[in-house]
């Protein structure tokens, strides 16, 4: 099968522009087939705010009222993914920008009130049609995915990029050989948090739960790494966590930077 | 060849939540293949005034600066078309949403200033991709275009929504027999304007030219109209001018309703 990279930036490249810049020159340089999935960061809060509308957080996730749902689909949907777009054409790139209601890529189901906490229009994703994606790719395409669903009755749902990321990766296995990275600020999962350099090149799921055990891996880690061993389980060859600086090196030359994650 | 349809909306239709869901129900109705083109309506300006942006118009266009080319990137390629999207797909059209910069559909240049007046991010379309388009609508696609297009540096730029439906139906004529469609307020381009039954059914270049001498077309309508023979002098088999509240009857059961101008 041939190799597919899905990968995934969040907030610290799209806050900055000289950062997602460089990213996206890096991107449009990618010898492969890809899908880059890109997560919201700052703008909508700034937005936001400019508009009077708070923000409204729990645990990490923000509670999608309508009026927060506008703001992300203007600033999801069109200002960020657009102008990704726009950047990667005058690089050679030839992106198509698209939320999971385009073309019915990604339908999903609004998040019942779990605990009290009612996440407002936020969708956990049902399915994703594996074969209009692999139409786009086969055409010659680069699907830019805004992290933004629909439902099937007309509304749009925000959805976490990172599990967008991981469940088109999961669907798309079955077509392609899938590498899903997601890019962040580190070089890859440390060994020592306090320093950078101490990355871990490779887990296992038998070295995943030594390192759980020992304290290596902990909190905020936790959720990522469960969910890519089973994206790994479910038909994906393998994880990556690694900075958006190495991306080129790792994929164009075959460096094994970062973290990778495998059976 | 076979027949597409491009039909184009404008703010008269996005503006009101009612008129839009009943022309989209129509829209999703129609047997044929189709692209629809939207314009912008009042919701960009609503937003801009309550981030304290004033809309700035010249001849009735929209002065983009830099400021409201992030709004219209927003409203027009975010907020507008994913909502347009999401309705189509729970009316079961499976509808794809598109700027010019997805998959380079259509490039334009910046305006040049013109008599001292600098339009700002507005482009002058200057190319057209067919064949993408053409893909999309084979692969049972439905391409649903915002007003915004891209100058191949980077950019976005706003273009209007009219001469998009004409410029996409020119090059589009080239593979399908296509049909230009543009729906307003009015039952159709009328003999008398105090009389909103007086439809003109038809109107040939010759009739055109006897109808301006006569005063019966002038200011507003003549652009359009002028626009639509050029258009039909570079391939599109008919421009129809019409209410969308007849589309479904012109389309689905060939009534000839509104206006229709041919060579």
């Amino acid at each position: 099968m041939e190799k597919l990279y899905v990968i995934k930036i969040g907030g610290n490249i799209i806050d900055n522009p000289e950062a997602l810049n460089k990213f996206l020159s890096d991107y449009a340089s990618l010898n492969a087939k890809k899908i880059l999935v890109h997560g919201g960061g700052k703008i909508a809060t700034d937005i936001s705010a400019s508009l009077g509308i708070e923000a409204k957080m729990v645990d990490g996730r923000r509670i999608t009222d309508l009026e927060t749902l506008k703001i992300v689909t203007m600033v999801y949907g069109g200002l960020i993914n657009k102008n990704i777009v726009a950047s990667l054409q005058s690089k050679n790139c030839n992106a198509l920008g698209l939320t999971g209601a385009d073309a019915n890529i990604i339908k999903s189901a609004k998040r019942p009130v779990k605990n009290g906490i009612d996440y407002g229009f936020v969708g956990d994703v049902e399915n994703v049609n594996g074969e209009i994606l692999s139409t786009f790719l086969n055409a010659g395409l680069n699907p830019i995915l805004a992290p933004l669903s629909h439902d099937g009755n007309g509304n749009i749902l925000n959805v976490n990029a990172d599990t967008m990321a991981s469940v088109t990766s999961v669907v798309l296995s079955k077509l392609f050989e899938v590498h899903l990275i997601y890019c962040f600020e580190l070089r890859g999962v440390l060994e020592n948090f306090e320093d950078k350099n101490s990355v871990i090149s490779e887990i296992t799921p038998s070295k995943y739960s030594d390192l759980k055990e020992k304290g290596i891996i902990s909190k905020g880690m936790i959720p990522k790494l469960d969910n890519s061993f089973d994206a790994i389980f479910s038909g994906v060859t393998a994880v990556r966590i690694c900075h958006a600086d190495d991306l080129v090196n790792i994929i164009n030359a075959g460096e094994p930077l970062g973290t990778v994650l495998r059976k």
